[in-house]
């Protein structure tokens, strides 16, 4: 069965709550439950991790390294500086599939510039929570 | 049943012949075949178009006012100037979902910033030509 | 008699239903019946023609060369890239005044940037669709 | 009866002195006859003014408030770099139409960047003196 | 007993009309009223005025040399290009507190580059007509 | 009683160390004396906390959802690169006042561009340890 | 036989009435005699097109596959933007040699940016029509 | 006898008082005073004038049309964004030479550049006051 | 016997598995081990530590101030944005090496850009493993 | 027999040992005959010569003034930012053919723009050795 | 008696051939002759020096050191990019006035930068070759 | 046994005279000294050139071809422009370590872009002349 790490980055906790009217009502729970019963169908392992600190996600993405089979990854505000995921990613070289929520290209300037995406296979943006599922959908069938 | 336009753009055709390390070996009918085969699956209707001429997109998408309930569209090259495109997505306000095949953010610094994609729905890139098969999901299942 | 040439560009031909926010609810059958009114007021001929397609524009400002008295041109998105259109303008070297229905300077900053009004005798933007009039009476004047 | 206040900004005053290459040879008082003419035909009443002061001009902007119904501005240099213009502008929030003679789009970079266009409905540039009528006949009309 | 000066610049005298989304309802009689009241509570001595030209704010600076404590200072606009006023503020060398009513970092890009600030000894913006309140205290316990 | 929580970024805790030309010599004990005792004589409860971390600092802010009226936040270098903050800011919708020991606009370039502060309600720079006193005031009296 | 596409892109029919002063008295005839005779000469089969279309010239360079074995091509005003037509080159990778009439190094700024030529061999400009008749004679060597 | 105008901008009055590290210690009297032996020893009449205004500044050189042979001017900050000087400049057409009395190029980035130069004959830099008597030497031969 | 800080910021712990082209082969623990000899070698104390968290390499810079009397750093993805660590450097005012495995000169554009190395005493890059057991040379000789 | 000076800039002496992929494998002795060779079939003087001094090259162009009818020039890196050699150019005022052996457009970011180009008649690059020969003939056809 | 090095770098020796309608039609010799003549008068030595070499012009700077009283420099252009003659005389520290013929802020954009006049005491532009005696008679006063 | 040349650029032979501020007071000979001093102890011969001149410079790396085992660097000034030394450096393909004296990240902007760095192995900065044996070491032990 393949192995997958869902990592969520700053302020993804935060679902529901903040700015609904960018990210919708549903809140981080109902993300992870999604998240969880479409692994189920789609028969892969999901293990869901969420950090606000930078460190933190390139810890977890580190110990991807022989240990998981793809990494689905919303690095949040980090995709728009953090080089250190960007090298991380590198580093672990497994298929990873970035995902926002929101499209980027409708918002603020610097949301439309993307640092980490370069370290992953691909990126999903503007088609809500659906887009993780999208994401999981790929790296199960890789 | 619903319908959906799938667009593509310049040098699309060109699929199998073009830079193969970029775009991989599966020709353009293959990749047809590949989408109306999902599209069956999905149960939509598809119509598959590809042109090299700005305009003719433009054309294309206009046609879709009060005729189609989606656009997966690739706009090749046009993704990164054409306000046209832009403008035209913006005139129908139809869901779309833009699929670039290779990770555009691995490429020349030009490629790393999109036009039309604000008057999209949302982006889907790097994910090959499974994007195309994602993106029909997405629309299909909206 | 003057013969005026009034060419529109992309997505002109959406008016009414594109963003009308932005354009008004006059639809493009609309504008050209006022355009047609005025010019049987001023007693100049007009044709007004419309594309989506960057060359075919250019291909009918060529033609005006020795068979247009002055262009009406409204060059939608193309404004701010087309130099192909700035050339043509430069080739034939009749009195053209560009028309934008909204006022581009209270838009995107790509807006603010305009590649072919260097190839017009002047611009005339944000007066909605009396700019079109306003443009005609000056060329019919001149 | 409406109202309209004629603004002129900097070196306006030196018309037909000025560059005649660029702006003409007919004078400020050639352009002030010209403007009551056509105020006289179109049944308005126009107040014109000039000044070389941008402290000047934002006080006549402010004093429009519930005093004029339109307003007719050429701030010549100031149009690319007075904020405080722009402030004034949307502070009284009266239909104003900026006019400049040349057409800035042809002339030196900085003079392609407007400033305090953003606070006017629209702009007219590039007709001459004529542009001046337009904006007038414009205002009297709506 | 301490001299304060209160120097507004461009379209402060427009508060209550000028864009109540942004600057609130409050008028500029209600602002002076505040900021007397908070002086005299202080004990401090308020010269407050009120100028569109910023030729008229370089006088009033310039003018505090060896004749006040301190200053207040909105300059409006000419925060953002004055390189006259940062001069005058260099040249006196008094004690001064800039206030700006909305939060500048959080309207246009050209608002967020200060250019008369570095003259002064800080800045308070975003804290509505309180911080010419807060400047005030300020400059009266330093 | 209000709740308020002040929050201090990266090197603020080396205050009195730190650069004394640029922070001066009170220590960061010093600077939380001062605040628990105007806190006092405000009568509102006061949280101070200090961290390195981007996340740690996320982590706080997002912890005053439902639980503090307002917060009085330095976050030191993170100020000029942090879209995280920005986006707890944005979360919590709660009223926070940026502060800045030193006159950001005086130092290096990099440090005149804010981008956590378009999450808060205001900015206070540049008049040392009393910039805390003054944000305090300002929340306390909201 | 070696078989060479010349290919003209906008505006270049318009040789002998465009801007004489940059691009001399020579007619597009005299130009596609001149390369013809020169054809000959080099016993190399040429066929000549002109479009004004982005996407037309994109359709020319494609039907290249398998099929010429050089190609001579002057994209015009698409030579500053159109990736379109880069793809399309890199796309068919058959020799090309870009050519401009004029020294675009002298001109406008934005003519000094090449975007097209990156996908041919090489670029000949500012050496009149003779850079058709070298290019040709580089092709035919080859 | 030659008839020149010796204008000061902005800040200039304060010499002796502002910066004297950046700007020496002689007063704007001694200033003046030197430069009046300096006309009499060249048998020129000159008139000398200062404001902190760019309109007054604007308005003198325009009086200068037809009423001096040379202009001697110092528009202090306003070198650095004053199109309304510029313009002014280029309307009378009269020999001109900048002074600036430190060296402008090793000062703060935004003042290396120059926006009124370009309407003077030439610019003397950072020879101090002796500045304004070469100038004045140079406008007298000529 | 001085006391060295080693300090590895983000992904320096991934030696050996990361990009192995770019990096070498040896591992992490090659190179502690490496430094460890060294040290006995010049007679100095070494404490190696390695952290993917920025705050983290903020709080041991910091707890070097009186407690250590050099750093060697390489600050890995940080050194291209993190003004924390910048901040903290300045803080403690200790000498500190710079170290870069790699040639960032030979890289991407935005590895070319050290905002960390301002406040270090200096810099080695390029030089491998090596630059660790020069950077300590220097510190002990120091 | 017109005569043509033939001048090489830095490092195109080191042909054949210097980056072989970029440059090929003929040796700077295998240019200067095919030149030679070219020379005399097209009745031309050719004198070549090659220095790695900016300076050098300035005093060749310098004394080409009455002395040589045209230039074939491969200023390399100097190309890119020579103002000194643009400048003697400029001064001769001869014909000349600026040659690049490398396409410049498919390299680094910093060898797409070319100073020295604009004092030339025009320039011919990527087309290898070949580039110097087809110069050569343009110049003897003058 | 003063010594005093004029210094004259590339292309200046051209003058009276390059391009007279900048430059004017005086030759090198008649410059030379102005100069020594105002040198007799002024009572100074001075040694006037040519060259095309950046190398040779910083290897003359050098040989100021405790060897000449002032410089006179026209690094014509290498004034745009020479950080080594800016260094040279940062070296020396001899007071230097540079002068340019022409007016660098009326020509292209890249002759509006300075580099190596942050060396220099001051700069003078535009006055011709009176410039040069202007710079005379300033250091002889000095 | 191993033959390192070290290249000195333009004013490191002013070293001792040159800002002792930033440089240090040790001369150039002294230099020298420690140079010859510990390659006796490394047991490497070197050869130490300096010039002032980009050209020499370039030659003198071109002549290490086949005739050095290293090169230790400071091209001063040109390290910041100079894309002939960076050529020159690439066409000999030697192991190069670059060094300068001061940090050139606590310098000015233009001191932080490095362009020949990209033709070295790598770069010691800010470690005074110590850099030099370092680097020398480094070679040495390669």
């Amino acid at each position: 069965m393949k192995k997958i790490l869902v990592l969520n980055g700053p302020n993804i906790n935060m679902l529901g709550v903040r700015e609904p009217g960018v990210y919708g009502t549903a809140t981080y729970d109902d993300l992870c439950e999604m998240i969880r019963k479409k692994a189920e169908e789609l028969q892969v392992a999901v293990d869901i991790k969420q950090s606000n600190s930078e460190g933190q996600l390139v810890d977890w993405i580190q110990a991807c390294h022989n240990n998981a089979d793809g990494i689905v990854m919303n690095p949040g505000a980090y995709t728009h500086y953090s080089v250190a995921i960007l090298d991380a990613l590198k580093s672990v070289n497994i298929p990873a599939v970035e995902v926002h929520i929101s499209n980027i290209h409708q918002r603020e300037e610097f949301r439309h510039h993307c640092v980490t995406t370069a370290g992953c296979t691909g990126q999903i943006c503007g088609l809500g929570l659906q887009g993780y599922l999208l994401a999981l959908e790929y790296l199960a069938g890789k």
